[in-house]
């Protein structure tokens, strides 16, 4: 099987099967795991703020930000695709109390003049503003890369009204490749960031938030809450170093092979790839097809081949470190089988 | 001074402050205010439901409706502009710990494909949706009466996909007037319905939730504990019970003021009307005047009248029990007096 | 009927009746309700506070109370019989997600021992203690009031430790008179204290919850949230007034009453008065009677006299303004007359 | 250093690392990991409930089985020193909205009076009651084992009043090992219980959490809003497999260690052991020595040992796979020999 369904399917490497192998750990409720810590240190530095802290899944990374950054009664504002918004269960609402208010992107991009209008003003009636989140890449975009230009914007508009900025940078090592832009430059348009170790770059689990030491304090106390915090999380902290050190650069190699996807399925008829593949993820458009999400879905399959529905005819690929130029070669046949048995 | 502000200004009438002297009370926590208990009877019995739950205040109606009938986690759905998601101050998320998923109405209209495409499916992901919330009159669309057919169109929508209806009838009273429908009609779209005593009907303070008995029981629970439990209740309900039977007719003169003043205001340059006074509100567009909202209300207060800001270069009269035809004219009189200095 | 159930059915005096017919409105809001603004600044000043609100009840005074000085993830400190903890819903965790820590207490003090022992120390595991609130008069311990010098003890105890106080004074008045002090000195040993307009004090519904400017700025949103702020709330704030200057020296004949109805009831026998009688409420144990509260109190009310049971063969009475001395006198005939029944 | 803090220091074992390193893995929130469902299959057969989940810490565990067992406004009733109350930092407040009532124990164990007297009646003043929870064995009680019989007078107790049940069962498998029980013989008594597979059993890290169908399903979701759903969890559910199948019958060994230190500790003058030493916790108190728990702990560490201050005077050690017959001889001779230096 060829699994393009997600990147979140990747399976350790065998380099960090060894390094789970061989971990050094302690309590890390004491603050004892050497690993853990040695993570902690070397995520900050790498995202250039003062402290990270080691979470069990990217949606615990963005609670946390949510909650030591506002309070009940206050309002956040996120793109209304987001991940935020739309797969984490309505957490920030039942977690932490606040009012979400949604403004539409173009490709993972909010305009300054939508964020303006969506900042409240002080009236007895408003909720507050106290945070804004946006996502890079952006998933729900297609894996669009929001460029620099607008991280900048969204932060200084924010800042300018006194606001904090969450980046949702679950596939950011993705954007610094598409973008060529240094990892820490992107995080420096936010407060905080939360930056997943599995997806492309291969860990089994976890993610990293940074922020100021402050926050980072904040957010460490409410992982406690949600039970978050682990014993000997050194196990899964050492193939987090490894993310870190050595899956970064070869993100490349993923964004060429869904390029590659791409271009393959543009030469099929019917088929219209609709997202900008900026990165990972491939969109394509199956309704001039006499077809459903199911049905198709269902003829990957029997071809060997994986992949999810993205909303209506609309199929979702994701390339990752478990499928190579092979695998993508035999995937795009694959779909040409499919054509030429509907079209029969 | 005439305030055209809003009708929340209007004053209780002396019939009103008749029946607060002579009303006949006890402890509404034992259930044993005669007066309260009438209210809730009679409200019941008009908006055709099991029960009704007397509350201090439009908004406290609103959240009881969706603190018993959500839990945390769930999403409800909201029109953009809706009181609950508005001017609420977020409470919906603060205390009921529900996600709101917003949707662009159109004069306060929802439709169906909008509606249909809000309402979540079921995955771990998603917050489960589980009340839809519309608004009618509805404020922010300056009054706007949401039809018979679109009322019928979101309860069908909402109750096949097993989600409950909260109708936020604040004005469902100017509803009813503008429509030449029965409030019960009106009020047979939905689950719950909020009903304020306040605001054109002229009572003091207090509104009404109405539902099924189970929901209402539930509804005075949460009553309590929102601190809304009061003791002789009665001295408020009085006034609450002449609202209900005396002051829904007179509903249909303000709306003809309403209509007189639109009609004076297009008739001076530049001004705008920018909606279609179905009800008590007129909202103008003035940006083709070189003024701004601040100024232009000041302007207003110099010449006896008062108004208020409702977006950039906009401006709200609503009409209400306390101003007659004669204020209007004079209202009228004072824009086309400010218009003169301004273009001079 | 003479009812001794509780001086929360004590109806509102004509004088309040009057002052209710005549009082002087608006839009409160808007701010503009002279009445409320001169309940609010005259309550703020005899309590020797900053600022002051008008709220519904005494449960919405100490709800604000809560939601405005601690944050979700607090633990609060309360009296483990104490109204907060016993008698509003769960409300303090539902609505403001604060743990609670309930302290036994003596007849409503609470030795500094056991509150430093309650008080949490740093630790990551630990929730913050971020308020202590205690009653005065305590209710549950039959209307005892709290001796000065715990007031202080329990203040000094928490704000050494950075901890803020809340004082439900519902019957603060009424612990005002039985201690010979001042309103005022009472109020100085907390952050924040409600007091209730509405019991001893006849005004049909409506507390005070006065504090720093700052803590009722917040308190004000809150109460919004809450549905609490009502238009033309002046109509509730007039008897208020009254209630303050005109009913708070009266609360002594209550006590008097209640001193009389204790004495009466000591000498039948086998009944135990089993509280101080402070204020105006008297306990009484009638387990030494073959009965059971529910018999007892339909053996009452078939007398023509109302009371209620209060934990397990223990009934209270409560003297209030609408029982007078004459009413006390047949409230002891009638549980002598049972008395003979029982034993005949 | 023989640290004898707590058994959360347990380091996994050689196989256990194996285990990791050769685990079959897959996306556990597409539910196709074969390693966590082996683990969670096991884990509810074991535990005799229809259904079990893999969180990621005791805590967690216990915030998912009040998070699906209760609503906002509830009453959850718990031990007075439970893990739940005392070091799960206000979380079930902050994430349920449930208000905490403590009853106080006895070595663990709840007296069925003072549950029946702590359980809610119908009123409209208090909250529900709708959760017990209990510890076994218990920490703070020095890791009493609860004797079966109070287990089963407790689960009977509530489910007469329509109440569920949850077992903190971090230490289970030790309560099973003193009290020589099955361990489905003692989750019997619950409707839900958590299991740690870290302390004692020896993982890095885990916890199961086990119930019905129903409430698995809802803890499944509440465990993503937690952000405590991993991809490659059979990793850490790998060497939960070795706990649950190869670690439970060696905790008898632990209990004798414990023994042995208590009967050691017990011939040093002064001290004296406070707990029955059921399990591997002993608890001595150190009042009669001239010192404070941060002089005794730091005198401890340069003879190189570890433990804890446990409240005033109080120190606990606890006994684990990471320390033997022979360690626990070194801490012996390690505690006689600061007596001596105390006493010269």
């Amino acid at each position: 099987m060829i699994d393009l369904r997600s990147d979140t399917v990747t399976k350790p490497t065998a380099e960090m099967r060894q390094a789970m192998y061989d971990a050094e750990v302690g309590d890390d409720v004491y603050g004892e795991d050497p690993t853990v810590n040695r993570l902690e240190e070397l995520a900050a530095a790498l995202l250039g703020k003062e402290a990270a802290l080691f979470v069990t899944s990217g949606t615990q990374g963005n609670q946390l930000a949510v909650l030591s950054q506002t309070a009940p009664g206050d309002e956040i504002i996120l793109e209304s695709d987001s991940h935020i918004f739309y797969y984490e269960g309505g957490a920030v609402s039942a977690l932490a109390g606040v009012q979400t208010r949604t403004v539409q992107g173009n490709k993972g991009s909010i305009s300054e003049e939508l964020l303006q209008k969506a900042i409240r003003g002080n009236d007895i009636h408003f909720p507050d503003t106290s945070l804004v989140c946006y996502e890079n890449t952006h998933n729900r975009a297609g894996g669009a890369a929001v460029p620099l230009e607008n991280m900048k914007r969204i932060y200084k508009t924010a800042a300018d009204a006194g606001i904090k900025v969450h980046l949702d940078g679950a596939r950011l090592f993705n954007a610094a490749a598409a973008l060529n832009c240094s990892i820490d430059e992107l995080a420096s348009w936010c407060d905080t960031v939360s930056v997943c170790l599995s997806k492309g770059l291969g860990s089994p689990a976890g993610s990293i938030l940074a922020g100021s030491a402050e926050v980072i304090t904040k957010a460490r106390k409410w992982r406690k809450r949600l039970g978050g915090g682990m014993r000997q999380a050194g196990i899964l902290a050492a193939p987090g170093i490894l993310s870190l050190t050595k899956m970064t650069e070869r993100l490349r190699t993923d964004h060429e092979n869904a390029q590659f996807l791409a271009q393959g399925l543009r030469q099929i008829k019917g088929l219209k790839v609709i997202n900008s593949v900026d990165t990972n993820i491939v969109l394509i458009d199956i309704s001039a097809w006499e077809t459903t999400n199911e049905a198709f879905i269902a003829d990957l399959k029997s071809e060997g081949l994986l992949a999810v529905g993205f909303g209506e005819n609309i199929i979702r690929f994701t390339t990752h470190y478990d499928v190579n130029r092979g695998d993508i070669e035999k995937a795009i046949a694959a779909v040409n089988k499919i054509k030429k048995i509907q079209m029969a």
